[in-house]
């Protein structure tokens, strides 16, 4: 049996569209994004270019979905590229050119899914690839998304439901695909006052990855998924969201801090509790009522980095790459921090609180690791906290982002910070 | 403009297909049925003959939905009856035929209908009576059924949602139609968490009605319906459901005392809190599994025939009439009781308590009347509420089942009741 | 049997002293502001003259209590007046000195109480008006306030626990208490996860003011009351509260608007949902954090008095009114709404929208009123709604406050409203 | 700064009075339980003797306390045993001749406390260990136990809430207590309306037992504890409780492997979340109504003490030791299994479903352990889980429990248990 967490040894990083480009990502500005990693940020770990929602829908052009909108479909109720927007998809060759030309690049593929069947192939009645069954018999009358219109959920206990979700990932085998993030499957609690299971879904994808032939990162969408499923998740998925949506609004990436203690024993090779994309550089290119640069100030960057590093999320850039500017791609080309984030040890909160939090980890050179976040709106001193040193040594302290080295001659180090602002400092002995 | 009050001076009485036939209803059937009401029920009351839900699905036989079903529709996304199952209607003549041979018996005609808009009219991207829109610009993406997959809700914001309404309401006036209960559309706290609006899905259909040139009844289901919502609906339906569907189960007919005492005050002309159909006598007849006589026993069905009565209930039969016994039918045809229920006075609640209720209410005489209730499964005696009686005077009381009539001296009367068992007595001065 | 009903025939009208004194009440403002209503107001209907809360500690002095103060109790475990802020109780005098003055005014005179037994009789295990029964026996260990230490709940299934109530109202009625406040017990729901009842301490309440000997109104606090206990506060008190601690800030008031909504079915002789007391004037004399003129708008005061009165909400005013301006004393003083609030009939809301409202009644003379509401910021043009006036007709049109008449020839009237402005008419034909 | 993980580096193995004893325990109880551990139990880990809840109160009989009861407290509001039950505490000697004892048994000493102060210390406005602080200052006014009226929590704001906490934990010091279970504190989301801060008291426990000189296990009930809390549990206590309290019933047990599921990444050094008492043997044994030897099976008994084993709970027998049959001896000197307890590593769930579970975990000797449970209520056949044994190799196979041994070829092994049953299996190659 394939090890699912061999998929994912570290946590996975690259770029996903939809913080950019929505559901309008085409094929230009996919490649566009694939060599822009391939020219900057390949060697410090960046990896894989993620093309998010709705490449059936050939009208989509933005983060608002076009209701009940016609879908490109095959033979067999399988949802395949928009030839418009995907021009080398013609003749049924689906995503295999685009993964070849990322494949070529050094980098990996992926795309995204909504769980289920297509809701228009349920009232076509259209066939699956299973003998005698129908899309109409696969699909579950309890289970529906309530934010896009493309699918209804599978009845897993059904005939045709572990072939269908078998034939699309043979299918996504085939075109290359290394990456499927799976959609309206992961905040499965919200659901709960009806018969349909997400937790079968999500045994079913686990089993056709399993059984496509080839190695995928499975990542889970949306958030928050609850505490009481992390075992579940924990067997079955690479990486599972921890909120809603996650966006450049400072509440949110304030809320993220308890996210992240609550989650924190999960963490674990081929497992990845993950904080969302980072809504960084520029998003929304093309949706003028919400184009803009982020909106976090430096400082929050800075923590927003900072945390995703040392509670080793993913890390998927959502800005359109080729429009960063130089502080955008300083913070994520600072080798320090994607090592933390791709190789610390002990990773753990020390101090969680409403105004601050103090997290730790041990660095791949086995060095102590302190994360210092001011999560307040006023200046604070954050003092180490006691136990985590040896208080009677004295220490060279260095700051991953701003390289400063100092030496501290006792424990009893605090740092001083500006609202938002953090600092991850490495103490050697 | 219309008075709706004026449509349901007094409580709605009559027989509805549901609990005998469930989805499965023939055009034979339903005139059986009528035909029984004109020659045994008529006299007392009994008027309406409902046709309940999917008389468009040409497949349905029993309770339980077929999901996805196709559905007889016309040109304009308007389901038509099957005519697999009521063949006059062919030829496009819809319910027509039938209605003019119910109401040819002095009755009157009526048929259920799911709110919304067909599902397969959406995904077909079919013309709806509305010059340029389509089923899939006033579909709602946010409301969806929960229990049977028929329909979407309809966006009540956008164009065409009036007319679309205003279509349908149309036709059924020209079929003869005198009573519509509309379906998933009354326990809207529900989806207090989505943007639909079921208040204003309620109120287009109100407007369709007032506009479509024939009375009609508008019956609103499922519940529980919310006390909250209590003046809404009062402003905009005749009977509203005050509970789950309603069967023959002791723990369901304790529980209705609770809902009517809430609901008291809203009982009015052209105004009835529903207590649901009457799941007496043979039940779900076309469904083996389920077929049965009703389980209640002849106390249950006393009380609650007593207290449909007394709170005024609308009044529809629920077994397959023609199948009546003796029993069953001198519970339909008990002139005291069906009077109570239609032209009583000051009905409420004097006592509420876990093991017994009385409630009150003047006949069309004048004359006070208690419902005494024993909820309770030991024997128990229950008194005159203080108050009620003038406790000097002398009264004569009728037991408005037995017909027995006894003198009591004295307000301090008290009665015994066998567990489940009520009474219902007129007192005359 | 007393009729509890006839204690407030029309909805309670008076001053209550929490909104201005808080817990610091003493007699000398008591009387003053007994005195302005004897002197301005009286004639308007005003009458109750009540005492707020914590009367029996000496060392309260503000809105905030003073947790686990020591309380001035009697031998019986009764709460009697501090004597160094009701000098007239020394000599064990209670109250009876300070109700002789207010009924000697014409007025009538009402006090606040917390449910309950003293939880500092119980842990001195002090003895009550019940031969060998202690306070500790009758206290529930359940039933605990959320927000003052004073008191536990009692347990109603023993023995004593009707003997207290019975002791301290008939301590009340000697007295000459016309009106008391029950406080921490109208939101019942709150506490539905433990097996105290305040449905059966309320009733408890009910049964020792039957047998006291007096009529006293009674009132029950916190709210929200639940609308699913309307019939069994109708059935034990003259007013509950719709909400919680009402005061002058727009949202409190605009939501108000909802409640009154469900409620008015419930407004009937003897039985007054209640809005809560007016914060209008100088409220929070003495607590200088807090002291203020209300914060309402002239405007936002005119919707206030307009839908207390025209959905009858009994009229308690919170200021000092002894520091009353002419514009607030003005409000107190028109006789159209006093009117309008204590003998309107059918008494209904029309347009129950987000940003309108829309009620009606009809005044003493038989005339139609029609109370608007501009619940929105921007100006709102609001128009009588359909079918409640006679479309054909001429009518003459008063307006209640400001007293301008004018004509409209047709039913197509329509009044222009400022943000959280109202208006009300009469109509005459 | 003293570790808090030392004192309990493995889970805690003892006897607690509580299920045989309720609130009445008593001296003589105590030292019979633990001469009989020193005698037959101690061999095998057994080792903390607790006295559980109210030996403070003098007429404490059962497992139903009396309300609002008279507390023994010595002058500085410190709850002090109970003579009449405590004898050896006489002259102020508190717990310490009683410790003495049970240290020369080469054993451990603990107690319960409630949170919080007495309440009659708070009014009676008694002074705490801190200059010009009363009871009073400290109480909470907020935070009250639903189901004991001994104590109010703690205000840890305010001056003299540290100065309590360390005066009764110093005192527990000076007595020799060496464990200390904090009762009505862990489950607290369920306050969460409330400003009261159970996370808070936490801390200043932590805190009190860091500085009182002595090593003391801190276990803490009730649960459930949240899981969001786990990290806070964690930092601050060695044992806190997952569900309510435990008793002999097959729903409670079946309801744990959820909970363990959940909670299975906590477990670890000075870190034991708790499945509480073990319900065997001689139950409420001075309590006429509820007097009984458990109500499990021996299967249901070899499936809790498994549970507990595989999951490394906390082991505290509940019963009176002196009344044990052979069987339950049995269940608490199989060294095998308390070894598991003890000592085993990589414990966590494979199999979690309705019918069934499979946990795994390496003993001290590095062999794998698989436990397979039938939860069902029929006949089951569990397979070893794919991937956990290596399924080429020949294993031998020994049952914990009936030391039977046998070889398997392959992997492809399973197990036929009987409902409610279980097996324990360690696989040597």
């Amino acid at each position: 049996m394939r090890d699912k967490n061999k998929a994912a040894v570290t946590p996975p990083m690259g770029w996903n569209s939809w913080d950019c480009f929505g559901a309008g990502i085409t094929e230009k500005d996919l490649l566009e994004n694939a060599r822009y990693i391939r020219d900057n940020l390949k060697e410090y770990g960046w990896e894989y270019v993620v093309c998010d929602i709705q490449w059936y829908e050939p009208a989509a052009d933005s983060t608002h979905y076009h209701k009940f909108a016609d879908l490109c479909m095959d033979e067999y109720s399988r949802l395949i590229p928009a030839e418009n927007r995907f021009p080398s998809s013609k003749g049924g060759k689906g995503f295999s050119v685009i993964a070849s030309e990322i494949h070529a690049m050094g980098l990996k593929f992926g795309i995204h899914i909504m769980r289920g069947v297509p809701r228009q192939a349920v009232h076509r009645n259209a066939p699956i690839m299973c003998e005698g069954v129908t899309a109409r018999d696969i699909a579950s009358d309890y289970s529906i998304c309530a934010w896009n219109t493309d699918m209804y959920g599978i009845d897993c206990r059904v005939k045709g439901a572990r072939e269908y979700y078998s034939s699309i990932f043979k299918m996504y085998a085939d075109w290359g695909v290394d990456f499927v993030k799976v959609d309206d499957i992961c905040n499965t609690e919200y659901r709960k006052d009806c018969p349909y299971s997400a937790k079968k879904e999500i045994e079913l994808i686990r089993e056709a990855i399993d059984g496509c032939g080839r190695d995928m990162v499975l990542s889970l969408s949306p958030g928050p998924a609850t505490i009481e499923n992390g075992r579940h998740l924990s067997a079955n998925a690479n990486m599972w969201r921890l909120t809603g949506d996650f966006w450049d609004d400072w509440d949110k990436l304030k809320a993220m801090f308890r996210r992240c203690e609550i989650w924190y024993k999960y963490v674990s090779e081929g497992c990845w509790p993950d904080c969302d994309m980072l809504p960084l550089g520029h998003l929304n290119v093309n949706y003028p009522k919400e184009e803009r640069y982020t909106n976090f100030t430096r400082e929050e960057q800075i923590t927003l980095m900072s945390l995703w590093a040392v509670f080793r999320s993913p890390l998927m850039f959502g800005g359109n790459l080729p429009d960063n500017d130089d502080f955008t791609l300083s913070l994520l080309t600072n080798k320090s921090i994607t090592d933390i984030n791709q190789h610390s040890t002990d990773n753990r909160p020390l101090v969680c609180e409403n105004d601050r939090a103090v997290w730790t980890c041990i660095d791949k050179d086995g060095h102590r690791v302190l994360a210092f976040f001011n999560l307040s709106d006023s200046d604070l001193t954050i003092s180490v906290p006691a136990g985590i040193l040896d208080e009677g040594k004295p220490y060279k302290v260095t700051d991953l982002w701003t390289k400063d080295e100092k030496t501290c001659t006792n424990a009893k180090f605090s740092v001083n910070l500006a609202p938002h602002n953090s600092k991850m400092l490495t103490f050697y002995e």
